[in-house]
């Protein structure tokens, strides 16, 4: 826990710019910055009534943030679908979210961002939203899944609504999916409409199959995942023909390799779903496509910190 | 605005539960009561990241909660659906809802309560909640929907996920859909999945045809919605017919009468949808059920004055 002291040293830091007092985790809103445990919101934040908000979230390592850019391009988006205007320009933003990296004092952590509708009395509608956005953001320790393990997974019919591209904060079906998958031991939920494989319940899912990456196409039913879009381009870099075309259940449980990406999931290997094995047949691509996410990553630490 | 004054005495009215000090709102969060504007909440509760909770809401008029037992019945059922346990049972949370009302200067007021899946770290799963749920609640002054006047509707497709059965606050798309409406300068946004109308995006749409109220059906596709059972019961009792079936857009636009109902509407004659008039080809049938409604709302008003 982190008391009063040390929140004013996080907010003096913050002020100076040099982060030079360190913190375990920190929040911010809307302009006021805390530990995440003390930090409070008002009530009316049209987030406690509605999820009236967008959001993303990368992984910081070395303080950090992986692919940085490319989240907060799809965190402007999302806010555009939803029409809320974050209160913030992209290079204030960008500067805000490396200062309060700075500050915590984790190898590994991660960064959240949201947007939310403002604050104001309960009501559908939004007529004079737009100025009045509310900002929140925090940066805590955290982990990146190791990809030296093999995870298992569930999968459950997909039942969400139709704009999964937005990162919104409606994310009650994914809580259950996600608790669903836990409580059976397992690490993650795939989620299908009927036949067809969409995505997990936060991450999204892929398979080999002949030597070929297939990947569904980015359209209302999949999140536009930044991670699963740097394995397409390394992948088309390396000669390893991508496919982006929707594939079932039983073309995923047949195939030569299943496995997931996330902001926190470089490349994640399943080896078994609903209880009854899946993939290894393709052992010397995955560790092939895996080594080359480490390696990007590596070299995005190193060329940060050669800057 | 109500100062930190009123905030005490509200909070000492509810300690001694006579509700002698009247004040213009009130909020309440996990015990903590104050003017809803003042309240604030936990950054790490559930609904921020989430919109990880239900609710329900009713309408008072002289601090008649209406249908209060049905709409907190509701509640719990919405809870349950989502293993949400409400941190207080039915009769203590009653007369919570009945002393926050009472204490609220208004004619006519909404009271609102929502249960969240409790505060904690960010993270999808929930192994150890359940304990620790988080209660709100709030009254303020509104007012019923006037039955003298005529509304005007647009229609949109119902992109919401597959569980509008259960009253949580995954609201985002109920949000967009009601922009557009007012942006349209109309009252409500009639959803439909293809031609099947399901309902709007904060109440329930009927159509009268020769003599019959149709409605659809309760399945996962609309709130059952309370004032809706009431406006079944009695029609019923009315001796008019009353057919739970699915109906299409066309059959919508070529009907006698279109309708809306919710906690805050008993029957809202629906007189435009798109621009295109609609309905006034029974006048004497839904002026009938008004009134009925109205009789409804006014004996339970009696009837609770006189306990």
């Amino acid at each position: 826990m982190i008391g009063a002291g040390s929140a004013r040293a996080v907010m003096s830091a913050l002020k100076n710019g040099k982060g030079e007092e360190d913190v375990e985790n920190i929040a911010y809103y809307n302009g006021r910055t805390g530990p995440i445990e003390e930090m409070m919101v008002p009530m009316n934040d049209r987030a406690c009534y509605f999820g009236d908000g967008i959001y993303d979230a990368m992984f910081t390592a070395k303080h950090v943030p992986l692919s940085l850019d490319d989240h907060l391009r799809r965190f402007y988006r999302s806010a555009d679908k939803v029409e809320i205007r974050i209160p913030m320009p992209f290079e204030a933003l960008r500067e805000l979210v490396l200062k309060l990296c700075a500050q915590v004092d984790s190898p590994t952590a991660m960064v959240y961002v949201q947007a939310t509708r403002g604050v104001g009395p309960r009501g559908h509608a939004y007529r004079f939203a737009g100025e009045s956005a509310s900002l929140w953001a925090f940066v805590r320790p955290d982990v990146l899944d190791p990809m030296d393990r093999d995870y298992r997974c569930i999968t459950a019919e997909d039942t969400r609504f139709l704009h999964c591209d937005i990162k919104t904060i409606n994310l009650l079906p994914s809580v259950l999916y996600t608790q669903r998958a836990e409580a059976r031991g397992c690490d993650e939920a795939i989620l299908h409409r009927g036949e067809r494989v969409t995505e997990c319940a936060h991450s999204n899912v892929h398979i080999l199959k002949n030597g070929v990456f297939q990947t569904a196409p980015c359209d209302n039913l999949i999140l536009p995942g930044i991670t699963r879009a740097h394995r397409i381009a390394q992948c088309r870099e390396m000669g390893i023909p991508v496919l982006e075309q929707p594939f079932t259940v039983a073309e995923m449980m047949a195939a030569d390799e299943v496995f997931f990406t996330s902001c926190s999931a470089l490349c994640c290997r399943i080896r078994e779903i609903d209880g009854v094995p899946v993939g290894g047949k393709d052992e010397a691509l995955i560790r092939r496509i895996q080594r080359a996410a480490q390696d990007e990553v590596d070299r995005e630490i190193e060329a940060f910190a050669r800057k």
